[in-house]
């Protein structure tokens, strides 16, 4: 087993806060995050596949190829978007790291064409980072 | 004269349009930056300071004020904000990066005890920066 | 499950030394890091906490909270601090990475209010690191 | 168990091309990385190795030590070289990142004195990346 | 004025080596930048073009026309390329990052609709960078 | 003119205080840079040098010579030191980031063979960072 990375970037606004929490509740639990105009950051996003190098290529999946998947799947419905109020695949979530990454996950694990879908990493800033492997 | 820098960030959301423009105008000009309910970055803001070393210190400037007074007029005011709702200094502003920079120099000039106000260098992103030096 | 990190940075100085070795021995084993009157770095810490995201918050933990344990329970007590000589958790260790990560991940395990302490990656300098997951 | 990592970097030219594919195939497959005068990478390289921590030194493995074995075995032979042309251990190998992982695993497996080789990570280009565990 | 920066990235090989000069001089002024069969690098161009922002867009100049510009202009013609050989505006020059940097300023000098040319930086490694401010 | 820069790095520990001042006043002043026992950081260096390209090597100055003077004049007396005991260029001055740049600056200005000395910047923290140019 080889496990190949791409990393990509987008760049997107977003608010935490939960509809059945009060205000104050908000406030309380998600605090500047959940600034009622929203905030927002500039994402890493690694996406790991593993597999066998193809003895023909050398490749486990041709990068030029996974490039082109998390860019159409991914970024380019949350690129210069608002997460809470633009993005299908985010409707009806709180758009915590830990729950874009799992999103990403339920939408790129069937378009691998080669090898298998192995780690969602994000970044949200340079300090906050999360993982996610298929619930494992 | 030594310049010394401090680098700070900060986490916030904005769209660039103008409103004397036609929608098709702003989303001509602005492109996926005009965006109706915006996107954001994480901001990498750096402020130089020139001077010369007090012979009893060292210091052009105390970095740990430098930090204190960025934070307190600069970063409480755009951290976890939307630059066009909830900044007073950039009202009536297209919050673009250069003007961001621009209104930041104007704010820190006159507060910075020791040495001079030298660059206000803004990264929007990895591969977008600005600097300011004050009109030179 | 889903793993979220955390990045804090600290400055310490430290000695590596072995007081039942001879100072031979010492130069010998540690080479520069045997040098008397240390040396320092600016570490790096990462730490993991592995968990379900809350169905109500969308977090593993709060980020904010794990800062604040990690500053109060670990940087507060080692940054801007000689690692031989001021720090208890420290006391009769060889301050090597391995040993840092190891102590680390002691006093951090019990404190981790919502899912479970993962990793401990402590970056030495931009070439060294060292990874700690409570002995697994 | 406790896992150090050693971080280098090489600077090397590589094509990717099948000699048993027709050129028009290569270009299919492996696009401009078959340009037929080649092009080139800074590739950094990260080398773990898991163990326990030496009571009497406080080193899974002494890092100046992994280096110089690094650097011996791997880096000597890279640096400033054709990998299709200059490289003993790439010969009959397509240069893929992921073939390249492989190799130097295989050259370094052996030659680890204290703990055990547990990852090697090579970075093509900040966005790509390939990680190989001895098949795990 | 406000200067505003374009981070772009290309990988391309290279071979310093000047024809005038013996096979042993070239090694004596080259060292291993001379090994015959090339390396590469990763290199990393930085574009800094100077002027006012527009009071009607507050751009000095739209990142995305200067992106189209510096990868119509200099990165379709070296990227994934072996600037010794496959590059018309390296043709008859010694590929060091001097001479990359100069060309690329002379091919963009005249390319820029809106504020002036004002620095070209071109890091080869993470070590090693070059600027080019036109001359003076 | 080009600008070449060469970065290079070294770790050391250092105490910031005034002998010359109370322990009071060196707490007030310095902060917990003062703490006794001292604490340390991973310095980044960048020397850069600006010249005329020599037509016949394409170089302003060759790297890896300035690379070797840096390393001998500077890195390998201040690598692994304590900075205010071992280091015989900061004898007598305290060793804030902004008078090791001037020291620095001090040892190197006549020993560029090629080329003019033009800045030495140096990053004490990821944060931290100062600009010398020789007074100018």
């Amino acid at each position: 087993m080889v496990y190949v990375t791409r990393r990509e970037t987008f760049s997107a606004s977003h608010r935490l806060y939960n509809p059945s929490f009060s205000d104050e509740r908000n406030r309380e639990v998600f605090d500047k995050c959940a600034n009622p105009n929203g905030h927002g950051h500039n994402y890493v996003l690694e996406v790991t596949v593993a597999g066998e190098p193809h003895p023909s290529t050398g490749y486990v999946i041709d990068l030029k190829l996974l490039k082109r998947i998390i860019r159409t799947e991914v970024i380019d419905k949350v690129d210069h978007k608002n997460l809470n109020l633009d993005v299908d695949f985010m409707r009806d979530m709180i758009p915590t790291a830990e729950n874009i990454a799992v999103a990403v996950w339920n939408i790129l694990e069937s378009k691998i064409p080669s090898g298998k879908l192995f780690l969602i990493r994000l970044h949200e800033t340079e300090n906050n980072v999360v993982d996610y492997r298929g619930g494992k």
